[in-house]
């Protein structure tokens, strides 16, 4: 498939005008062939990723996190910051991220979250309308809810707020989802699935009596591999793809 | 004690002189009273801790954060913000904050932990000063430093890097350290502990080959209360103290 | 009445939107009771209007100025910016500010001095609408003006510009109007009413040979604080309202 | 005289390096003379203070505060912020402004303030030393200082303190002071003399206890030109001086 | 021809809303009369056109580029800033600036170099359109086309390309173009012809595989001058016009 | 040759801290092999040199101007601005660049300017100290320096200046020097070599009667490549060096 069009399409499952204003979205890295029959599917730009793709003979690797967040003046092998661009470069294989875009997206990562906890009348969360908040099935107690996510996501939660509480209304945002409680708490939510907060946002989250779970940035954000890649393969099926198997949770829990 | 002559032995403890530029420290809520005849002590100023220091009858709440952490132009009880300061003000009780001229001073949260740890030839980490370096009495595997984290922190930390690799030189910064990284490395350490990091930071140490041991922003800085209440009962013996009995870590794990 | 409700009292009078970009309007601390049965009016939040209003007994002191202009990271009652807000918390008051926006409003500060000066075809001057243009019902010289000015709004003002000039088309901004004297003569004022003007900005006014007279900050907005008063108890009936006994002119004059 | 040779005497008065950062000093408008033989004084740069520079033959007109404040991108004689310096370079006349390096030199504003209220152990006022701050000859009444202040500046002040409290420590600054009250009480000034204050300025020295005199702007300044002239008689003898007799205080008393 | 009169024509021609941002245009020196009798053209304000102008007895200089540029502080007939400006206001005679917008408008310096050459389907540039792309009536070598240019222009050209590459599609931007490279090739040009480009630019076009053409700052915008003078002719034909005859290339050639 | 005792030699001979704050110097691309046997040298990197490096074999790229100017957030061999970069990645040579501190450098870019003219008595341009200004051997008319630049530099100059005038004190700085022209005229220069510079600066030259010759921006410097090289092959002899072949001035002259 010509890689303008593998763009169209991506363009079509993520569109860029969902980005934020501040985020690097869209082939941050150009390949060498413009025809695209390989594509590997990973939630980040490492070293570990990049060889994967290499390995896989992949023409793209297509992430959710941009290699380049802030601009580099200078590129290289063992720059903790540019080292995978740099394997991908040398081997000819491009680099497509869709961050914010796709977790604002329909079918995108905080849809995926949605619809994996069975949310009911899901509406995006204003004003940047990225989470998404909705109904559980059924009211449940904090602790029943914390466990489901662990069943769900495959991660070991941590959790703030009475483990007794009955809660009913619950919002999601895939990856690091703090510093939106006060618009989190406008749409009515009593729970809050994020992946990582900071302290003084979980301070902040017990102020509201908002209870906050933290399912790990990776666990909530990994859920949209599988949405993607099915999209893809309806849309672009001329393309081989690949959800990357060496990729794995950063933090081991002891 | 003259509430002046307290704020004298707050300055010895950690002068302000060692804060950020950015930080807010110092006396931010002005007690009633000139007379401190009691003090609670805490890791924050919420309203829990609030409410305990006015069981408490305390005549200030000292803590390591700062309630005021940007400018506000509003105040009130039921303010997630605010709430903690709007209830003692209503009690004439002060607030006094050491925050990271605590965390970088002789005795501070960095050179408790290092000695909870027994490090060996402790120097503080450049430029800032705030972390500290130094080497394990024994090597060990990172797992093993893992368990000894959680028994002396009492914590259930998460980690990034090989279990079964040897550490020997380890830096330690209570709180958020994730951003320090470059720093931590260029001072020779192997292993990185500290209390929060971000997904990219933890990421970025993965590729720097740096082993992260993530306690927790509480666990790795209440260890501070007890090495202050100690200096403060030597420094300022005409006052009552006591260390937080209601703040509980934030997070619950599943 | 509900706070609630009389915060929409407050909106229809004042209306937020109306304020300027960089202004503190509308509840900056709050009150204990959510049920509003005695409310103090003032020009200005200070220690001498906050301790009236305990003595009151008000659940609202509601004033022009705000107590907070810029952002604030301490508070306390020996503080010349953040006393009089300590106070009111101590006691549970609320503070309630209607700047720039009652200054614009239909029937705010300008408003209600064009009535007092009879002004006809009353517009508001452009851009910023808050100030307000119009014809006297006879023209005067300058001189008979000013001692209709220190007649009206009880003050002794101060002037520039030929005492025996024969002014028509007047000009009117409560406060501190210097900075706007461009659009004020772009609207056709001969002469120009405000507040306080700095000196750079009263020999500009020279230059433009634009008559001005100064009638004191407070003597050109206290006016407002009876306006209010009508409005309010038509509005807000159930309330009980008072306007400041203690408040006085700042300044005395030799 | 030379032109380089009189600059250079206006640096041994009021040292360039003695200005604000912000502030805009030295030869403003370059004269078409470099041999300079007359020198109009003023307190500004006005349409009438330069005319008289014109029917003077003056070389220079000299002032303390520049025309030119932020940088103009068009020049005219209809302008009220160039059209002093289109007059002046339309008959090739200079002009020089010495200002807050005036405010702050020995034998400037403030020291002939301090003088001319006999104001003993004399000392700037940090940090910018451009006030002073001393000790009344004889402790008095705040009314009977406030018509001392009338008396010696020919002036109508306006001030904020109790009339009958005793004020001994007295801080001066010419021009507008209000911006600089915390620096003031903290130099331990009972009542502190200046030229203008704005409303929430003149609220604060409330808060703070500190009694106001407010002088005006142009009235705290003028005694400058007289102290200026005697040095410049002296120190650049050759050249002939006037201090202006046409520039008038700008505000008239009703 | 009233002064108002004349600038409403300007403004007919050039409007001011064309104007980049950043840019000073319009009256930038006040001319002493109302009455425009002649008026002096040229592409600069320098001491060379200001003494044209005062030779000429023009009451307005009307030029492309503003003298001030940046607001300037201070203003003297020996500053190479504002000399210019020093001697048009000495004589009375006015400056006025017609920059971005004249090179935008309909009949502007890039309209104009686009008929010079004949171009076909000429279309604005976006998105400042500022620039014209079109068609050459015959493809022709980039070797002949500079010599076209240097026939056109009057001046002697550098280029960067192919010298017998064949080009078609030209965008001419009079001044200094280099910034806009991507636009200009965005729009499809093979070859851009414009005054001047930095070093950096000249490479950057060569890694676009743009054909680029230099033609001098200067003679790529005197050409609007003789349109300028037609179209004035026409709507305001009152005024006695003259296009400078002292302002020469800046530039010789060895 | 080590990397790390290649990269000393070079700091050495142009010192990091010399180079200006803006600036972007030192490795920018990491090369595979920090065993450094062949360096090209050249005065830019783009795909011509980059592919030159290739074919000669060179573990380094090393040029005068930086190939990131500004941080970049994607990367691609089409990509103008990154595309020489891309390029070395791909066969895994580094890229190093000597700026402003080669500019400003003992032996670099200026003193060899300044010697390959003779100049006497040869100081550093203050503040900067990039540039140079001295003495001629002997006065001569503009238009004879004008040839001896062409004949030194092999370039074709344009200028500014009476060509009849005798000029003796003379100022370099490769490369675009236009910014400069009131420091390089308070260093006494009459004439002023520089590579390039903008329309408004070369009249800014006019006015302050300072002769200017332009000889291009890639011929002022290009002369430093064989000084280069000279220090590189005593300080650094074990490794091959060859000046690009393939580097050609950018621009043609017609």
């Amino acid at each position: 498939m010509e890689l303008a069009a593998f763009l169209a399409v991506m363009e079509q499952i993520a569109p860029r005008s969902l980005a934020l204003e501040y985020d690097n979205v869209g082939l941050l890295v150009e390949p060498d062939h413009t025809d695209i029959k390989k594509v590997l599917i990973a939630l980040d730009c490492t070293t570990t990723t990049a060889q994967e793709a290499i390995d896989y003979g992949a023409d793209l690797l297509l992430t959710h996190h941009p290699q380049f967040f802030y601009g580099v003046k200078s590129i290289g092998f063992s720059s903790p910051l540019t080292g995978a661009a740099a394997l991908l470069l040398r081997h000819g294989i491009g680099h497509f991220a869709a961050h914010t875009n796709l977790d604002a997206a329909k079918g995108g990562v905080n849809d995926t979250l949605a619809e994996l906890f069975g949310l009911l009348n899901v509406e995006p969360v204003p004003p940047e309308n990225i989470g998404r908040v909705g109904v559980l099935p059924v009211p449940m107690k904090l602790s029943e809810l914390v466990d489901r996510c662990n069943h769900i996501l495959g991660c070991r939660s941590a959790y703030a707020g009475d483990p007794d509480r009955l809660v009913c209304r619950m919002a999601v945002l895939g990856g690091a989802g703090g510093g939106d409680l006060e618009e989190i708490q406008a749409a009515g939510a009593e729970v809050y699935l994020t992946g990582e907060a900071k302290h003084n946002q979980i301070l902040e989250a017990g102020e509201r009596d908002l209870a906050l779970i933290l399912c790990g940035h990776f666990e909530t954000e990994r859920v949209v591999l599988k949405s993607l890649l099915d999209r893809l393969q309806i849309l672009a099926p001329d393309v081989q793809y690949k959800i990357t198997l060496r990729e794995k949770a950063p933090l081991l829990f002891s």
